[in-house]
């Protein structure tokens, strides 16, 4: 579980106790040791981290490219967010959507661009969450660019997966009377800010109060550690099922649905009651006096996969306690459409977080 | 030539005249509109922009990557700097490092954090820009992000190239007696920056003059609108040369001459007379009061190729206008060093360009 919070902020600003300055080391030592301990474990990394580009080699694969921007402020707030789960959930960011072409993720490269309040300690922090994530998602780091900033912490995460060009899933496959499945429960990292968020501002009045959340705990972690679904491209394998469609939903499951219909030229039906919420997401709504399905529709951040697969493939998924059909797709002249509790009909609309929307 | 400078800046400060909001599209509405005239010329794009991920397909070759992040007030300043101009360069920047490898380059992704002080017009110009870059160089816009930042402008690039495995040439190949090569000429990016740094200082006080850089036009393009070699991998595999070890000098010939030594585990002799200047780095350097081979070592920013060939090989390349021998390598024991015009023998220092320092 997430121990630590309200503390990292602090130890940033603490200007008494010696750090030391990134000046000191230079951007090429920087790199260097920041990415040290880096291991390539990929057969396809001909060369990693230390020459102008890395080399790859994927045989008579196809690869797939991916890259995201976490800004400060913008997608990441450092009085919560401690630096090496900001790590972490960087790398997940993107391997996510690596999984949601149906793929293995392979490779990354880590840009940083940084301003002159972080010691190097705080810049290790962060390496360090990427190097966990590394580990476990069993990734390369194979290059990237470390740069001052004016202000603030920017982190840039390019992504390298690897399949058989027969396995990658697009958006565009899905067909009139395919089923709509979702992996995972909804909602929990949207809650996870809020509670965070509320704390935050009990803090400022009180900064020697530390919160008991360990009923958030669940929240919390999908919003500070979340983790990409590297097991369903594996599970999907298991069972012989290769999806029709499939995308990344950390956008928030209402807009992604609108995006798959539309790239797919099809409509859908999504079942209020069929959408998996985990009980304390249910029981923070109440407290927030937040609707769930709009909390699940809309809060983002949830690195789940929503796909779409035959019909005739359901006996093989429909045991599986990590995935839940939520629907099914209809033609295109139904739109994408929401069937309420009350089995009324009513349009989605796309209320996903939008960073540029929101500054 | 660069015709407009000293003005964009007022342009964006601009309060008056009706510029478009980023924040009306919102973040998939500005990635749609700013990518819309992108096209798809390569065979190994499957799919570009549009999905979770691009799909690239490089058959038997491999593939190279590399990525370097762009940010404002600390590589460029707006207020001599074009947009149209910093979309290119930010391409050139990505690319060189490809050509480095002795690759061609495919595809790249461009991501951006920008603040809401630039209109939705200023990011058209810079994604002209880019667009640009993309058509001269042949590289497909595969994808990107597009986000807020607290402040200024940031542009994150990954260029992907192609190459056969046993076409790729990395730094650390050069054997004692080969010969050094350097591409183009030395030191007028630096001055560039120089002159347009003194120009601004100019316009601080007399904002109404518009300065005569007519002489400086050629440091001005190398600075504002540099070019990757693009032409050299081609070129050699036309002269039937395969470089022992090769790299970008960007960071400045003396640091990159000094990683290429440090890799390969050799020495050099570099001779000073040897250098290529261009006449107005000479008249230039003897204006501003500054050593033109302290400028051609550690101006940086010349989107030059370093790179080492047998001496067997000679004879192919002496004739050839782009390519001078600068030097040779030598046993490791004797260290990197320049070899003055007076003959006299001086360790190198790498003072290339450094960000982290810098700021």
């Amino acid at each position: 579980m997430i121990l630590i919070i309200f503390n990292f902020a602090a130890m940033l600003e603490d200007k008494n106790t010696s750090k030391t300055q990134l000046s000191d080391l230079g951007e090429f030592g920087l790199i260097k040791h920041l990415t040290k301990h880096f291991n390539i474990t990929h057969k396809s990394t001909v060369y990693g981290i230390g020459d102008d580009a890395a080399v790859l080699a994927f045989e008579g694969d196809q690869c797939v490219v991916t890259t995201d921007l976490l800004v400060e402020g913008v997608h990441f707030d450092l009085s919560y967010v401690p630096l090496k789960h900001l790590g972490y959930k960087a790398v997940m960011v993107n391997l996510s959507d690596v999984y949601a072409m149906n793929a293995t993720a392979t490779q990354i490269t880590v840009s940083i661009a940084v301003s002159n309040r972080f010691p190097l300690e705080a810049l290790e922090e962060l390496y360090a969450g990427i190097k966990t994530a590394a580990d476990i998602y069993k990734v390369d780091v194979i290059g990237g660019d470390t740069t001052s900033s004016t202000t603030g912490l920017l982190i840039s995460v390019t992504a390298v997966g690897q399949a058989k060009a027969d396995d990658i899933v697009y958006r565009n496959g899905a067909k009139e009377s395919d089923l709509l499945v979702v992996t995972g429960d909804l909602g929990a990292a949207y809650l996870g800010l809020q509670v965070l968020e509320r704390e935050k501002e009990v803090f400022k009045v009180n900064p020697n109060s530390q919160p008991d959340l360990d009923q958030y705990s669940y929240l919390i972690e999908r919003q500070l550690k979340p983790e990409a679904r590297k097991d369903i491209p594996e599970l999907l394998k298991g069972l012989e099922v290769k999806p029709t469609s499939m995308i990344d939903i950390s956008d928030g499951l209402s807009s992604e649905i609108m995006h798959l219909c539309e790239q797919s030229e099809v409509g859908v039906h999504l079942y209020e009651n069929k959408i998996p919420l985990d009980p304390t997401v249910i029981s923070t709504c109440e407290e927030f006096n937040l609707n769930s399905t709009t909390v699940a529709l809309n809060g983002g951040e949830d690195y789940e996969l929503l796909f779409t697969i035959k019909q005739e493939d359901y006996p093989k998924i429909k045991a599986n306690p990590n995935l839940t059909v939520i629907g099914h797709i209809t033609n295109k002249d139904q739109g994408a459409a929401l069937i309420t509790r009350a089995n009324e009909k009513i349009a989605l609309q796309a209320q996903g977080w939008n960073p540029i929307k929101n500054n």
